[in-house]
């Protein structure tokens, strides 16, 4: 789809796209020690929940392979893992699946203490998240109707993910099978993922992509012009509410009110039962900076990363299981254990 | 309430406020030449409809007076008022309230074929428009309760309008009644009137003003922050659809499913009767160039620069006359003629 890859794996040499380059540069960052991958990470080279967690665990594998020393006992090597993945985890410590992706590795380790075993899993983690992508694809395509218009929110593509991505899954498989559509892009404030990475991805892959400020969907579907809005998501809990980048409730209210249908796409492992509903998810507030920008001395800011969506808003979720529709606290259980339900 | 007026008459000098250096520099263009003015309006240095108004009043005004030849006829006095007024017009074709000055003052030459009346002529229409601002902030500052939270959305202020601005003015009387209350300010990509603009001036007055994101204000009204939405206007049509900067139908759409009054200012000189309804008017669309600034090459943009909110969406309209409520296409007409219905 002609999207460079996020994160890079052959025979033992790990790079990443540096994203915080994109869209002027498309280069990659070697990742020759777990210092290089700490950095990349702190810095936001790479970025998106399932790309830290294959990351990390590549990370992770070639450091345990390149620094095993002579005759390292079973134990050895799993406290050396242990500390390894401590230190990459302490880079981002709200980044989940870091800390998924290293129990993914200690876990492999506690059967097979060698360095082989962890480049395999860290492969494997790779090849599922691609298999889930495909999965969200296949179900999601349908609901793109030749001619029509998808709008979508923040970058839940193939940057943030690898493979397909999760919202853009659909948009892509769609594209491969010859139909035109058309995608408006939503800028993102104040990081403004859509214009700097969704957009450039779509565009790379040769989609007809308009970048539109986060304040015009309403103008566009007012006349008409949204057919679905197909958005990722951080987390989905128990009741549906879905847990997304700031503006998303803004575009599933305005689906609401203009009658758009409004889906989230995401992995099952997005799923979290144990929290019962949006409202229980503390929403990370970010440095006002990233708003102040542009403004004045004694001016202060706001910066809730996330804002939460009531699953009374959301028409469907996606996942690579199938689709779940109202009323999710019923549909979304049976969906995310998989297989997809009839 | 300590913000630098837009535009300062001293005594047959003309200054006005360089407003593409704010909010980091408060410094004021000296208007010697109509060159001069073409220049400042022509680059933004000057904006807003009622401001562009006043601003090119009193450069017709300056010019006539220094300009006027030894025993120049009451015809060449007109031909040549005609002929600035011409080249003033030029610079913002859109900018009606440019065609507007200069027909008060060819109607006021009319009668007194001297600068001195035209002079005369500037000064009232910046008078009347500082006093239409009062009057809409007499009107609505009822709305604004103790300890609430106004949220608006561009620049309907100070800088725009002169006086107390339109949207602003019930804030600023309000908070010279020494009630406290706290305004959101949207920060309106992508030209951030919001963040440069409205955030600078209530701070300046000592309001307590934070900045957001246009894609937050969702966030901040499921959570009950907003108790009331507050914005300008560039046109309100015969039955009550209300023309303004790109975004406001997303806040109006949003103040419906959230219950929050959606309140929109203007003087009464922005009722357009002629218009039916808001579909009618054409929209401008600005460069794409605002929009992609952080995108890539391939990529395009759409740029609408405002947008039209069906009458039903609006709880209100408050001009200098007092407040018209639904039904708009019945009240309104009668508003706009003053005096305030009861």
């Amino acid at each position: 789809m002609n999207v460079p890859p996020a994160i890079r794996w052959d025979d033992g040499r790990l790079s990443l796209l540096d994203q915080r380059r994109l869209p002027h540069e498309v280069a990659y960052l070697d990742i020759r020690t777990l210092a290089d991958a700490e950095h990349a990470i702190a810095t936001l080279a790479v970025r998106g929940a399932p790309a830290l967690g294959i990351a990390a665990a590549y990370a992770l594998a070639m450091t345990m392979s390149d620094t095993t020393p002579p005759g390292e006992s079973a134990a050895g090597f799993r406290a050396r893992l242990a500390g390894c993945a401590e230190r990459l985890c302490r880079t981002r410590p709200t980044a989940v699946n870091l800390a998924w992706a290293a129990e993914r590795l200690r876990r492999r380790a506690e059967c097979e203490a060698d360095a082989a075993a962890l480049v395999d899993e860290a492969a494997a983690i790779h090849a599922e998240t691609e298999r889930v992508c495909r999965g969200i694809g296949r179900h999601g395509e349908s609901l793109i109707a030749p001619g029509s218009t998808v709008l979508t929110h923040c970058n839940a593509g193939a940057l943030a993910v690898s493979g397909l991505g999760t919202a853009t899954a659909p948009l892509y498989l769609k594209h491969r099978a010859g139909v035109a559509f058309r995608v408006l892009v939503d800028e993102t404030r104040p990081l403004l993922q859509g214009a700097r990475l969704t957009a450039w991805e779509l565009a790379r892959a040769g989609i007809d992509v308009t970048l539109i400020c986060d304040n015009m969907a309403a103008s566009f579907m007012a006349r008409g012009e949204v057919d679905l809005v197909l958005v990722g998501t951080d987390r989905v809990v128990a009741n549906g509410d879905v847990v997304n980048k700031i503006g998303t409730l803004n575009l599933a209210v305005l689906c609401r009110h203009f009658g758009v249908p409004f889906y989230v796409a995401c992995p099952s492992s997005t799923f979290d039962p144990a929290t019962p509903e949006g409202a229980a998810v503390v929403i990370e507030q970010r440095d006002p900076e990233e708003v102040l920008g542009a403004s004045a001395a004694r001016v202060k800011a706001a910066n809730p990363a996330f804002d939460v969506t009531p699953a009374a808003l959301v028409t469907g979720i996606i996942s690579e299981h199938g689709i779940a529709r109202a009323p999710l606290a019923e549909t979304l259980p049976a969906l995310m254990a998989g297989p997809a339900p009839r």
